[in-house]
C-alpha cells in the first residue's frame, strides 16, 4: 500500500491558512451533528516516527470542540495492562456514542512492537491481526466511524529528519523507562520495519475500517489531507445515519451472520431435574472441594492463568449461594464477583460489550460474573433492549469475545443453573414469605417468570450457539441446591486442573 | 493506642458460627438501608503483616451483598499514579453514595511505606497526615461514614506467624516485582515500625473518622468484633439520617467555617476594562509568548513539574479563544484540555471534588480546566444545586485542594476573565446572528446573564476567599480579546519561569 504513493505533494502557508479555517468551521458543524445522531467516531493515527504526527494532530485537535472529543496518546501498556489480553486495553477507551476518540499511536503500533521487539512468530501475529479485526468489525457494526490514518514519509526523508530528533523528542524519565517512553518512537529503522508494516496495513484495510495513507513530506499537505479525510468520512456517516432504514446500505455486508433456524429438540429439557445429594456427602465434599481450591487458587497465580466463572440461570435458581460456596476459601486479593445489572448511563451510551472490560482479571486473577454479557441475547433480546440484528449478531461477537479471552491465557467456564418452574415458584413463595430474604424477590422476578417460555426459547438457542470447541457450556442440574453446588466446584477443579496440566 | 490493648481474646468456632449467621442477616439489612438512603460508607483495613487480614476481609465481605460494595486491594501505586500527588489514587476509588468502599490496606500503609523506605523526614510524613486529614474530612462533610480498623497482634504472635509465613503469602512475579508486591507484607519489622505507627494512628484518630483496634490473635474474635464495629457505625449513621434536620447533630462540629461577611468592596468593580492592545503588538507578542511556551513546556517536562490552569470567567468572556492560542503550539502529547459540564449519573453521585481526580495531569504533564471546582460556589450556589452549608464549606475544600496540588509540585494558574454586561450582549448577539456560531449561545447563557448580579456577588466572593498565599487568583480584563489573550500568555511564562527558578 505504501509503495505507490507519492509523497511529494506540497501546499503554500498562505493556501494552508485559508483552507484550515474553512475546514475548521465545516468540521465543528458536522461533529455537533455527529453528537446529535450519537455516531461514535475512531480516528487511529499510525505512521513512521518523525513523520510530524505529534504536529499534525495538535492542528487537527485545534479544530474541534473539546467537548466532543477524547485523545489517547498510547504509552507503552502498565502493568495492569501487560497482565490482560491484548485488546483489553484499546476496547476500555472507546468513546461513548457521539463522541470522537482519537488515538496518537494504537493497537497496530503493539502489534508491530510485540512482534519485533518480542521476537513473535508469524502465527501469534496472526492472533493479534485476528483480535484486531474482531474488534474494529464488532465496533462498526455497532455504528461505530473508523477512520485510520498512516502518516507516510520517504527513506530519505526520514534519515534527514532523524537528525533534528532531539529537539523534537520527548524526553524520558529515566526510572520509569519502559513504560514513560510512548509507543511512538519504535519506528525507527525504515527498512527494516517496513515490511511488516506494509503487511499489517494489507490485512486490516477493511471496507469498514479502510486505511487512508497521508503523505506527510509536507506539513501543510498532511493536516488538510487528515482534514479532508476525516470530514467526508464523517459527511458519509451522517448522510448514512439520516436515510430512511429502506434506504440504508450496510456498510459492511456481513453474511456470515448466523441465521436462526427453528430447533427440533431443546437442550433444556433433556436435563435430569431429579439429581440429588444428601447432607452427608455434600458436607465432606464441600469441605473436599474448597481445599483443592484453595490449592489451585495459588497455583493459578503462580502460572499466571486468569480464571473467568460466568454463572447465568433462572431466577432463584441459586447462584448467589453457589458463588458464596465458591469463594468461602478464597484469598479475596486474587478474585472478584462482578455482579451485573442493568446498564448505568455511560455504559448504555458505549459497545454492551464494553462494560465487562474492567472485570477482566489480570493474569493470575479470578473474576466472577453473576451474569454477564449473555444478558444481550437474553434480557435484552427478550425485553426488545436491542434490535433482533442486533442480538442475532451477538452469538458471533461473545463467540469472538471468549475467543479472546483464552487466546491470552484465561480458563473461561460457563454454568447455566438449571431449574423446573414449579421449583422456582416454590422458592420465589418462600423468600416472599421470609423476612430476611423478602427483599431478593421483585416485581421483575415475577415478570420474568410468566415469560419463562420466551427465555426458554432464548436459553436453548444461546446455550447451543455459544457452546464452541473453546468454551462449553455447563448445564447444572439446580432444583437440589446440595448437588447443585457440588456440580459447580467439582466442575471447576477438574476444569483448572484438566487446564493446568496442558 | 495500641499498648493498652488486650489482645488474648478467643471465641470458639461454635459461638462465632452462631452470630456470624445473626450478624450476617443485620448487616445485608443494614447495607440495603443505607443504599436507600444513599449513606456511602469507607472501610479501611490496616494491621500488622501476618495479622490474617486476608481471611478476616474475605470472612466480613461474604457476609455482603456483592452488588453493594466495591473491594480495593492497595497494590504499589503504578507508573501514573506515581507521577500524580499522593492522595489522588484513593480519591478516584471513593465510592458512589449508597455502596461500601473497603480498602484492603490504605493510605496509611503508603505513608508509612514512603516514610520508611524512601527515609522522608518528619516533616514530609506531616505533609501526608495534613492530606489524609483534609481528605477524610472533607468525605465526613459530605456525608461519608468512615471505618478505620486496626488488626493488632502480639509481639510474639507476630513472630510465630512468620515462621508459616511461605505458605500463606501471595507470590510475587518477578518481572514486575515492584508494582506487583501489594501494600500488605511491609510491617514485618514489629518493633521498629511500632512507632510510627503509634504515632500515625494518633495523629488520624478523629472524632468523624475514628480507628477502631481489632485484637486479631484470635480470628473468630477478630472477625466478629469488626463486624459488629461496622454494625454500629452504619446503624449510627442511618440513624443520624432518618432524624429530622432539627434533631441532627453534626458529626464534626466545624468551628472554622468561614462566615460570608458583606463584602465592602467589590473586587470586580476596580478591573479596568478599557485596557487594549492593536493587532501588531498582538500578533509579534503572540509569536513571542507561544514560543517560549513550546520551550517551557519541554522544560516542565524535563523537571516533572506538573502545570494546572483554571480558566473561569462571564460567558462570552473568551476562554474557549484563550485556550486555543494557548495551547496552537505545543505538543498533544503533554498536554490536555478538560472541558467542565453538568455531571454525569455517576459523578452526581460521587463528591464534587472527584470528577476532577482523571484530570489531575501527571508530573511533567499540563492540564487546562475550562472550567472548574469553581463551579460549587457558582453555578452551583445560584441555581441550588447544592445547599448553602455545602458551598460555604466549599470554599476551605478548595484551599486544600489545591494546597494538596502545589504541595505535589504542581504550579497552579487560575484566571477570572472579566468582561462588562454591555461586551457580553455584543458578544451574544453577534453569536446569535453567525451561523458558524449559533450554537455557541443557548438559553442557558441568557438566563445566566439575567442574574448577572447574583453571579456578581458570588465571583467577588469567590476571587477572596480562593485567593490564597499558595496560589492567587489572576483577573483578566477580556472587553479587548487581544489584551486578554496576551496576558494569559505572558502571566503563565512569566509564573512558569518564576517556578522553575525556585
Amino acid at each position: 500500500m505504501l509503495e505507490k504513493i507519492d509523497i511529494s505533494k506540497t501546499i503554500t502557508t498562505a493556501e494552508y491558512k485559508k483552507n484550515q479555517k474553512a475546514f475548521k468551521a465545516i468540521l465543528g458543524e458536522l461533529q455537533r451533528k455527529a453528537w446529535d445522531l450519537k455516531i461514535p467516531v475512531i480516528l487511529v493515527f499510525e505512521g513512521w516516527h518523525v513523520s510530524g504526527m505529534a504536529e499534525d494532530i495538535n492542528r487537527f485537535i485545534l479544530s474541534l470542540d473539546p467537548r466532543g472529543y477524547d485523545f489517547h496518546t498510547m504509552t507503552r501498556p502498565c502493568y495492569e495492562e501487560l497482565l490482560k489480553p491484548f485488546i483489553v486495553r484499546y476496547w476500555s477507551r472507546v468513546p461513548v456514542k457521539g463522541k470522537i476518540g482519537i488515538f496518537d499511536r494504537s493497537w497496530y503500533s503493539r502489534a508491530i512492537i510485540e512482534c519485533l521487539e518480542k521476537n513473535k512468530s508469524e502465527e501469534e501475529l496472526g492472533k493479534y491481526l485476528e483480535e484486531i479485526n474482531y474488534f474494529e468489525r464488532q465496533l462498526a457494526d455497532d455504528g461505530y466511524l473508523l477512520i485510520k490514518v498512516f502518516l507516510h514519509i520517504s527513506e530519505k526523508e526520514h534519515k534527514e529528519r532523524f537528525k533534528d530528533l532531539k529537539k523534537i523528542d520527548i524526553p524520558i524519565f529515566d526510572e520509569y523507562e519502559d513504560e514513560a517512553r510512548p509507543d511512538l518512537d519504535f519506528i525507527h529503522k525504515y527498512n527494516e520495519y517496513m515490511p511488516l508494516v506494509e503487511k499489517i496495513l494489507e490485512k486490516t484495510d477493511m471496507p469498514y475500517a479502510p486505511w487512508t495513507i497521508v503523505e506527510a513530506n509536507d506539513r501543510n499537505f498532511a493536516t488538510l489531507k487528515i482534514m479532508t479525510t476525516v470530514i467526508h468520512a464523517i459527511e458519509d456517516s451522517i448522510e448514512q445515519a439520516t436515510r430512511t432504514p429502506a434506504e440504508q446500505t450496510l456498510k459492511y455486508l456481513d453474511t456470515e451472520t448466523p441465521e436462526v433456524p427453528q430447533l427440533n429438540n431443546s437442550i433444556l429439557e433433556k436435563v435430569e431435574l431429579s439429581k440429588k445429594m444428601d447432607t452427608d456427602e455434600y458436607k465432606k465434599s464441600k469441605k473436599i472441594y474448597q481445599q483443592k481450591l484453595a490449592d489451585l487458587q495459588y497455583e493459578l497465580f503462580e502460572k499466571k492463568r486468569p480464571l473467568i466463572l460466568v454463572f447465568e440461570g433462572w431466577d432463584a435458581a441459586g447462584k448467589g449461594g453457589n458463588i458464596y460456596r465458591f469463594v468461602e476459601n478464597l484469598n479475596p486479593r486474587l478474585y472478584r464477583v462482578v455482579p451485573v445489572g442493568s446498564p448505568n448511563d455511560i455504559e448504555k451510551a458505549h459497545h454492551y460489550l464494553w462494560r465487562f472490560c474492567e472485570g477482566i482479571p489480570r493474569a493470575g486473577h479470578i473474576t466472577i460474573f453473576d451474569r454477564s454479557w449473555y444478558g444481550r441475547v437474553m434480557v435484552e433480546r427478550i425485553e426488545s433492549f436491542c434490535s433482533e440484528e442486533e442480538w442475532k449478531r451477538a452469538y458471533r461477537e461473545i463467540n469472538e469475545f471468549e475467543e479472546i479471552l483464552t487466546q491470552a491465557g484465561s480458563i473461561v467456564i460457563k454454568f447455566w443453573l438449571h431449574i423446573d418452574q414449579e421449583t422456582q415458584l416454590e422458592r420465589f413463595n418462600s423468600r416472599q414469605h421470609d423476612p430476611e430474604k423478602k427483599w431478593k424477590i421483585t416485581d421483575e422476578d415475577w415478570r420474568n417468570r410468566s415469560r419463562w417460555e420466551d427465555y426458554k426459547i432464548a436459553v436453548d438457542e444461546m446455550l447451543q450457539k455459544t457452546s464452541t470447541t473453546n468454551v462449553q457450556w455447563i448445564i447444572v442440574e439446580s432444583n437440589d441446591k446440595r448437588y447443585s453446588r457440588i456440580k459447580v466446584l467439582r466442575s471447576v477443579v477438574e476444569t483448572i486442573e484438566k487446564e493446568l496440566k496442558k
